[in-house]
């Protein structure tokens, strides 16, 4: 193996560019070079590459988003365009091609390799909603960001006893909104949609202010309920008066944590090891502390099932 | 003077423990007990005090929010209020009452000073819309962490070339939109109503993307235009997609910076020094790195006028 | 079981606060009063004891240290003093008693199981060394706050073309130096005493600048080489100049982070319900992200072996 | 004026990279080119010029350190040199240059204005000690970054009831020492030599135990004595253990603050028009809020005098 592509799609997520440097890094050590498809799928399309270089690279190792970028390109779903891919990747002599990015990413990936392309895909998303993994990259800064965020919100709800509805991220995921909340002891926290309950909401917000609690602070995953819906519905069925906040694109932004570091150079490491080893149509998963490897289909055809608890929380 | 009160009001700003533990410390020098009235102005109506103690309210320097609380009370501006207000005061021996927070907190000092109750107010709030003073309490912290927000979207901004409509607090000032706009390199800074120029920002994102720029990061004064009718406008007279973000109460949150540490013990020193000195309607103010003493009466008719620009920005 | 007692005891960990809230809110549950023995096995002696409550503890989960406080107290070795405690404990009406801390904490535990009181022990210390769990509490924020300053101090580094030595925490783990090392990709990291080569190291620097490399960062356990002695040598046996900094006391203090708080409040939940189950000298691990019940001798008896590494990590 | 030059020299700070792009900003504004030299003055005399351009620099702008890179160059006191750097700017067509840095980098600057190049410098030095400036560039983020650091040290500090000496930077000026004294409530600040008193300190201590209080910080500007002298002399002539922490290139390190970005840029803008304008010598400072042009030998000449004092603290 001589020469090999990566490209970042999808929503961004930190830790993608320490991925990126562990992919340079292996290949290097390799005598493989490397080049970067700019802003996804559309890159090869456009034949947008560029050279990677360890040196380079090593000063975004904590740097959030993707160097690379990353832009939708729904006509990648097309045969035709995916066979042009193919054709253009083997044209450039690239033998293998590394997809970091969520499940729509995967479904990419996984056309190339029914064209018998050798592609591997690495789970780059903060949502944490690709099954069979405990965690996808980018998951750990989220929930830091998250709770930063929650824990200044927090002192202000305080000071006036407001009742707060923080909307975050998760797509149907509620592993943001578990750990967050959590970890910022929220007084209920609404992960998927059969959580939310109206009257109980209602009922809990009367007998935590009997009770002597002065603010109210509920965690929203995006993929049950919004903070503008929660709002509506709690002021129209009562007389209490809810602030929100929707955490949005904050939660990817910003220094990768130590965790998604570690693991995102790992990934990286990995997924060119598992090309060299003839990987064809594989994805990357941490299970346990340890990195497998795993069919893309599989995974695609999985469910993600109840969210990743840690430490067997009660949620 | 034997026995002073305090109490915080309006929205909360990070600093005000801060001015709170200034206040105990001169007062504990020169034998002077303190009590805080919780919740404000509506604290003494409730008759709800306690007494503050330097040696508990040192922990609190670094954390954000009021200790005291701050609740709506809009029937304080009644006079019957007011003069209730006062008797109570007497009765309970306070000889003099420190008011922070922001305008309409002033008027609240004011009704009380016009009774000839000795009070002091300082300005205790993130919008940095008090006239004649160059920084309010708060404002140092909310712009260290809207700039924080702003770097952290930055870089998925980036990652996926999006347009980003970000709206600021500040009430009908400008001030931070105009710092955070400023140190984050912002395209365009929209700090009052008429910087708003639909066509122009148009042009502006048109010229940006012609000349190869990959992003747009719009800062909008809450008082200007909202992020929601940035987005609507934009996307209604051009194709282009435009994303927002309300920052919100993340910027009144959270640890007080350095500046607005410094400021609120030096504010609640003052204070309580100028109580001693017999100070009557007035209020602190800070320019030019020194601390004053104005009239009341004189801010609450005084312009805004342009905000406050550092060393001489161009806006 | 109507009333438990806990302590921390040995260095301070973030998270132990979150420890302390979970153990009250599993034990208010449950009808169990908790009090807190002031600074460790000394307040069991002194009778320092403090009920602890859940509403109180609760803001406390984003703190770090140690609200209980933490002392040495060396005569707890001495088995009269172990039986004093016994005996205090049992006065005061404590069923159980609860420890968060190291392995020096382990056996002042471990010596009152022996003497037949119901003991559980918490792995509290950022250094990761307590064998036979993949994580103590406190080690997560320990490696962030560790790769925030060696963040900041590779900025300088890099603008002077520095040979910095760093010196983290972790007794004779070397687990904060791998972590943040390989987080910050450092040049070598000196994790173990038999990872101190110095002509290895001076061999590295000249490598590394004849290949254009600018700057050089090396991670120093605190256990296999001081940053002082790391200096000296380099700079006797070269012409290197080496700038050092001992992190020191930055990496034990600040907020939890979320992997701290969520595992901090899971252990104090575990513990109390061990307890209740008949829990006799034994303490708390986690291992594959679950927690486990194991015997206090059997770990003070494991061998640390190997640090924990990530994700598999090559070191 | 077609074309000039930039270079930082000395101790790097944060908010040299916002000067950078204020300079490049204006520049092309002014059709001008900006050329940096790499490494200070040292990269005049080796020709080490890169050119510089708006759209690469203002990624920068919320980075730490210098990208230009800043090394040692005693020689650059000789005349000799002087008069050949002189030349090579000439030879390469530079019309004038931009010296950011402390004091040292100011004698550099004046070197060349002897000689009649056209210069200007920028006070860039986190220490504050340059005189008639109430403001160095990234003496804001030295006293944040050192107040992030005592805030981590205290929880720890306080959980174990020890006593704390915290050297910070700042040479032979205390200003860091003061600020971050102040906004942490430490116990006493020994900012200059005149302020160490050993017996008064173990005076303090004692009496502060006494009163109840559990822990002790005292903050050392390196200047006055540093945290060895501290630890060692109160150690020996009391009985108290004393821990000691120096920050170190922490303090340099890490993103602008806010201040320190809009006054890098700000600085950066005046410097280009200063030169258009003809400065010969001059350097910037800040006072009330007002950018000003001095003469650098009416600066080297002046006294620091009293640390800039913020809200005149009584220190």
């Amino acid at each position: 193996m001589q020469k090999i592509a990566v490209l970042t799609s999808g929503g961004d997520s930190p830790g993608m560019n320490a991925a990126l440097y562990g992919i340079i890094k292996e290949a290097e050590q390799k005598n493989i070079t490397v080049v970067g498809c700019l802003d996804g799928f559309i890159g090869i399309i456009k034949e947008n590459f560029i050279e990677l270089k360890e040196k380079e690279l090593s000063k975004y190792i904590n740097i959030g988003g993707t160097l690379l970028g990353s832009k939708r390109f729904p006509d990648f779903s097309k045969l035709d365009i995916q066979t042009k891919a193919h054709s253009i990747l083997t044209q450039h002599g690239i033998e293998g091609l590394i997809v970091i990015g969520g499940d729509g990413s995967y479904h990419g990936a996984l056309a190339l390799a029914n064209l018998h392309f050798p592609v591997i895909a690495i789970p780059g998303t903060i949502d944490n909603d690709i099954p069979l993994t405990d965690l996808t990259l980018g998951f750990h800064t989220a929930i830091e960001n998250a709770v930063d965020a929650i824990d200044k919100i927090s002192t202000s709800a305080y000071s006036h006893g407001h009742i707060f509805g923080v909307e975050v991220m998760g797509r149907e995921a509620g592993d943001i909104a578990i750990w967050s909340g959590f970890a910022t002891n929220a007084d209920a926290i609404i992960a998927k949609k059969s959580d939310w309950d109206l009257f109980n909401v209602i009922q809990n917000i009367e007998n935590s202010f009997e009770a002597g609690k002065r603010t109210q602070m509920y965690i929203l995953a995006e993929g049950a309920i919004s903070a503008e819906e929660f709002k509506r519905q709690v002021e129209k069925h009562s007389s209490f008066k809810v602030r929100t906040l929707m955490l949005g694109h904050i939660q990817r932004g910003g220094t990768p944590s130590v965790t998604d570091r570690i693991l995102g150079i790992k990934f990286g490491q990995q997924s060119v090891r598992s090309l060299i080893n003839g990987a064809q149509g594989k994805c990357l998963s941490v299970n346990n502390n340890t990195i497998e490897e795993l069919d893309i289909s599989q995974v695609l055809k999985a469910d993600k099932g109840k969210p990743f608890i840690p430490y067997g929380l009660d949620y």
